[in-house]
């Protein structure tokens, strides 16, 4: 039995702060209960009453001799606590907590939620909320949340970290006629989570689909680990928001979590293979679809249309969508033109004429179905004299039967008169929409789950470094740093840490006198670039701390001399360490990589074009290291313009790919060996066509261990 | 009265090819007539009837004393020319051709249209159609075509190109509760088109948005000069369709309309305030707002909601469309923080909580409505306990009263709960959406309308170039051109053609032999390049065609020699005119210009990134040369990367915008000047902190003039 399937699918309930006023909260959990037809045991608790809605009630969950599988907590914050530890001591190890008045509310709330954690780590019991609806399972059947209404019996599993979304969406579906699994409202998700929960409608039989509503995550890697593995095997969907700055800033507001940055859920959700819909319609649109069709083998899309204009939108969208409209065979070809009038298109989208008949309908759907260079279709009606919306609508219920690994959608454009075809198609279980462009982003959805499990499915099990780094080194230049109060690195010690982790790196000395200076010169060979050796100056080149082309050793010794009087004279209060001495390296292809640290996402590596103008072209891509894989990485190149200019753009040389993908690697490695390194940029990287050289490298080291989940 | 008035409001029709036979299109159109409640006179023509629908026949037009004011034809194809002439005998002045089997369906067809156009040309007549589902208008009241049902009255006129679209839409209209004015079928635009249509609709007091299904435009500069025009007075609301390559070639097939390329459409519908919708959808939830609300004043929008989730999607949504949330004034908050409970959120969105009653949210809006800081509100509505849907619509319809200049919509977030609520929204005159993503979207559009607006009322007509071109030098330089049976210029050529435009160019000679190649770079001044003078050879500088850095007489020599060599040597068969000297110029920041034509709306001006990596990093923003203004060129530069290096990107100096702007107005110019360039490239121009220089030119000119519409 899966942990948390008492929740769902418990023997017993009791519900305690049950009420016998109508109106109450207590009062309307208990008569979901009854009404939702729960079959177990349901148990007031009530201090003070004897009956509620024909049940006898307990007066302490402590009088039972057997703890009921769940409980649900319903009564004023300040009595939370104590009930809490009355389960604990009874032997409750389900808690839904309905009560509000924690972290949303601010510092007391929070000190209160903080209470009812430790208890439930103390007794060792899971708690859905604080600040919650409930839960509800259509096949149980229970209803134990404070909702009006119940969901309609049906596949889809809704998670949601707001309540009025839940509700909302409870009351939408049951016009819409979309069925449900289970619904899970969150709350605070002070013990329990949304990866508490994905993992377990993973496992749950009845579900499907599983559709997310969230403003954040509670552990980053936990979800990444968790999504990846049940998403290989149902779709996750999710609408994220608090994306934008205002958007966390209200989320803030609301339920007191410190929002992630879009960027590092953007790439969460695409490592792990869960889908991110746009707007709640497109969560809707997508649920709908996955819930009655199979995900499609490929992208090509045939449509059968009775009128030109929507094909061509249609067309139009399906590769706007980066979808294909499919090509048919010539027998497929041959028999359409057989028996279509001779106006009829018979390529795709096939224009069946508006004069059409189901029959048409039917024979051209039967055709195009059973060719192979068909993955999914799409059946657009415009109400005209002959058309006959029913009839067409069962004629696309049959072929589901006919062709059950195809998917098929239906874009029925009109208002009432195509109503009871809508219908038809709904209850038969095909996603009808009014507008086409609705049935291509759900058909897009669809294939991209596809794509994104086909790229889970590749063996990510390879380690992306052999052995050979070497943390020691790291390790101490990282302590000879911070014990000289320094949390941004030399360019010299920052050089040493990438060799260390077997990342080539341009050869860099520091030099405390001329003489040194050249002496480290003449040991690495001419020509040598000196700069200034000091984290603290940031723009060295405009205050004469850089000389480079340096070639023999007069030029050094004077290079040495000058950089030191610059820097005394722009920057008299700062310590400089002296100045480093760089073998000159032969121009490569430049390009950027480096870690950034995402709150709740741990590192993130990027890579890009680099030089100059970074900051103006912004060609960089971003991946979280948690899980990265080479296959991953390789990707992460992909995306970018600098790819094209490492593959030899115009004719040039390639550059060592393979190198350049060992070094990001390496970069991931580090990242996720030293959670203490809260910042490194590598910019340039000249790559050559055999290896490659890191120029300049930045690492910022925090003083203390972040608080993270390795 | 308007040229197409009659169209619309006339006070006598006939109906050619009227049937007594229920289910024929000749019936059907008559029967419409009369339902619609048409008040003039119908005259059936028929040759063998005496009484349809009670009304008396007439056997031929011919016969009438006095031609009706509009003419429906739905006769067989084959006889259509013989009743268009008759028609023009008798003095008709518009025609409604319903009948199909014209240019839609191939050569054949398209022979009989030309025949009809020649008709109408040679009897001073207006045709709609061939090819068409009628026309409606639904204040005179007349329905005169062939589709199922009658619009409800209101104020949105909708032009389809699809008779399929028209159809739909109207069904979907009766359902959805929308009103129009007008609807238009423009089948296969053989003499009247879109844009006639357009310019009726703008003078139309009945309609206030104008809404287009289009898959092409017939005449593209004419187009912008009417849409502009029209959009300063009413929106203009186009989906364009046809806009993929797959959706073009379906395009094609079906109206046989030759598709403009997006890019092309995407310019002209900017530059005239055109706005473009991008789905079915989004063009009704377009129409919906402008038909009933005002255009917002500026971007900062309120929301109000009594659920914490969907305030942050909203949020989030509003950011991620590049609007902004309102910043409500401290008197707001302060009025707000007195009424409203302390755990509501007082700032954008105001979260009035759950257990909201309408009272709350009457007091909130009005509040927020008459904050200055606010150009719209958006109610979002979840259904709660002690939510009142119908009073808060009805509330809102109030604020829309009290508040006439701000916009106002609705986001009711629910299924059957929420009906009544949404009724009362819909039937008073504010958009209400189920999710709230379409309300947002939504405002975006209107936001958009007033920007565009503001764009289009600045003063455009400074004339791009003041007076100082020669025509004369371009010409005779093209005459050269054309007579040595070349279409690509030489360098030198174009370069001449670039100064009589007033375009600075590198100085460029053609020398023909070795002593002349001398002489000109001494009258340049040294140092000079050196390049093969072959608009065949392309990339000179792979075979040893170009020589750069000269700096004598002697290697200026030895260059030619050597350059002759090499050309003569990999390209014995291809005409060589000799040497181009030209002077080197300082490096500046490198951008590009140039010119490309698109066969319906003429030339397109480009800007962007220039140097070797144009192709890679693809930084180039377009705009059509018809009716650009020097502030159009401006917004151009701004949409680039560029424009931050020409600015001073890290603390470079800036390069001369006002000269940059100055030359891509004399391409322009030059551009609408000489229709045969059929493609310009300067790449790179070389931008200087004073002034600028082309360095490579590259003009090709097509052998004849193109059919345009100049």
């Amino acid at each position: 039995m899966a942990e948390l399937d008492l929740f769902f699918r418990p023997e017993s309930i009791a519900v305690i702060g049950a009420s016998r006023t109508p109106g109450k909260i207590g009062h309307a959990i208990v008569k979901n209960i009854i009404e939702s037809g729960f079959a177990g045991t349901v148990i007031p608790v009530n201090p003070k009453e004897e009956e509620i809605l024909g049940l006898s009630v307990t007066r302490s969950i402590t009088d039972l001799d057997l703890p009921p599988d769940l409980v649900v907590v319903s009564v004023p914050a300040a009595l939370a606590e104590g009930v809490v530890r009355q389960c604990g001591e009874a032997g409750v190890k389900n808690l839904v907590v309905i009560t509000a008045g924690f972290k949303e509310v601010g510092s007391k709330g929070l000190e209160r939620e903080k209470k009812l954690v430790g208890l439930c780590r103390e007794f060792g019991m899971r708690m859905m909320g604080p600040n919650c609806v409930g839960v509800m399972d259509t096949h149980t059947p229970l209803n134990a949340s404070f909702a009006k209404g119940f969901p309609r019996k049906g596949n889809i599993a809704f998670i949601s970290q707001s309540g009025a979304m839940l509700v909302s969406i409870l009351d939408w579906s049951l016009s819409a006629g979309l069925g449900f699994s289970r619904f899970i409202s969150l709350g605070n998700k002070a013990v329990l989570d949304e990866t508490d929960f994905i993992a377990d409608a993973g496992i749950d039989e009845n579900t499907k689909v599983i559709l997310c509503y969230i403003e954040d995550v509670v552990k980053g890697s936990r979800f990444m680990d968790t999504a990846r593995e049940v998403s290989k095997k149902k779709p996750i969907i999710v609408l994220k928001s608090g994306s934008s700055q205002a958007g966390a800033l209200a989320a803030t507001s609301h339920t007191g979590a410190l929002a992630g940055s879009n960027l590092a859920f953007e790439s969460a959700f695409k490592q792990t293979g869960v889908l991110r819909a746009r707007s709640m319609e497109e969560l809707f649109d997508l649920a709908s679809s996955f819930a009655t069709q199979p995900v499609p083998r490929g992208d090509r899309v045939a449509v059968v249309t009775n009128s030109g204009g929507p094909g061509i939108i249609t067309t139009d969208s399906i590769e706007a969508h980066g979808l294909s409209m499919a090509r048919f065979s010539k027998e497929t070809i041959t028999a359409l033109r057989e028996k279509l009038p001779g106006e009829a298109s018979l390529y795709n989208p096939v224009d069946v004429l508006g004069d059409a008949n189901d029959e048409r309908y039917r024979f051209t759907l039967e055709k195009v179905l059973a060719d192979d260079n068909v993955d999914s279709g799409l059946v657009l009606l415009s109400p005209a004299a002959v058309t006959d919306p029913g009839a067409t609508a069962r004629t696309m219920l049959d072929m589901r039967k006919k062709f059950p690994e195809k998917p098929l959608f239906a874009a029925y454009m009109g208002g009432a008169s195509l109503a009871e075809g809508m219908e038809i198609l709904t209850r038969g279980g095909i996603p009808a929409f009014t507008f086409p462009e609705q049935a291509v982003r759900a058909i897009k959805g669809m294939v991209t789950y596809g794509q994104l499990q086909a790229g889970l499915k590749e063996d990510k099990k390879d380690r992306l470094v052999q052995g050979d780094v070497d943390e020691k080194t790291v390790k101490a230049i990282f302590y000879d740093a911070l014990r000289n109060r320094r949390v941004v690195l030399l360019g010299s010690e920052a050089a040493l840490v990438a060799e260390a982790y077997g990342i080539p790196a341009a050869p860099i000395k520091l030099a405390k006198n001329p003489g040194e200076a050249a002496e480290i010169a003449e040991a690495m060979g001419y020509p040598v670039v000196a700069k200034v050796a000091s984290p603290k100056i940031l723009h060295k080149t405009d205050v004469g701390g850089v000389k480079i082309n340096l070639k023999d050793r007069q030029e050094v010794v004077e290079a040495y001399t000058s950089i030191m009087d610059n820097a005394q004279r722009y920057f008299p209060h700062t310590p400089i360490y002296g100045v480093e001495i760089q073998k000159m390296m032969p121009k490569g292809i430049e390009i950027i990589t480096g870690i950034s640290r995402d709150v709740q996402f741990g590192p993130m590596i990027a890579f890009g074009l680099g030089g100059i103008y970074v900051n103006l072209l912004k060609d960089v891509s971003f991946r979280l290291a948690h899980g990265l894989s080479r296959e991953d990485i390789r990707d992460m190149l992909q995306e970018t313009k600098a790819y094209s200019l490492l593959r030899g753009f115009r004719g040039e040389e390639p550059a060592d790919i393979e190198a350049v993908i060992d070094s990001i690697a390496r970069v991931t490695r580090l990242a996720l060996d030293f959670p203490e390194i809260s910042e490194m940029d590598i910019n340039p990287i000249f790559a050559y066509p055999k290896g490659l050289s890191a120029l300049d490298i930045k690492i910022t080291i925090s003083p203390e261990l972040p608080e993270l989940d390795r």
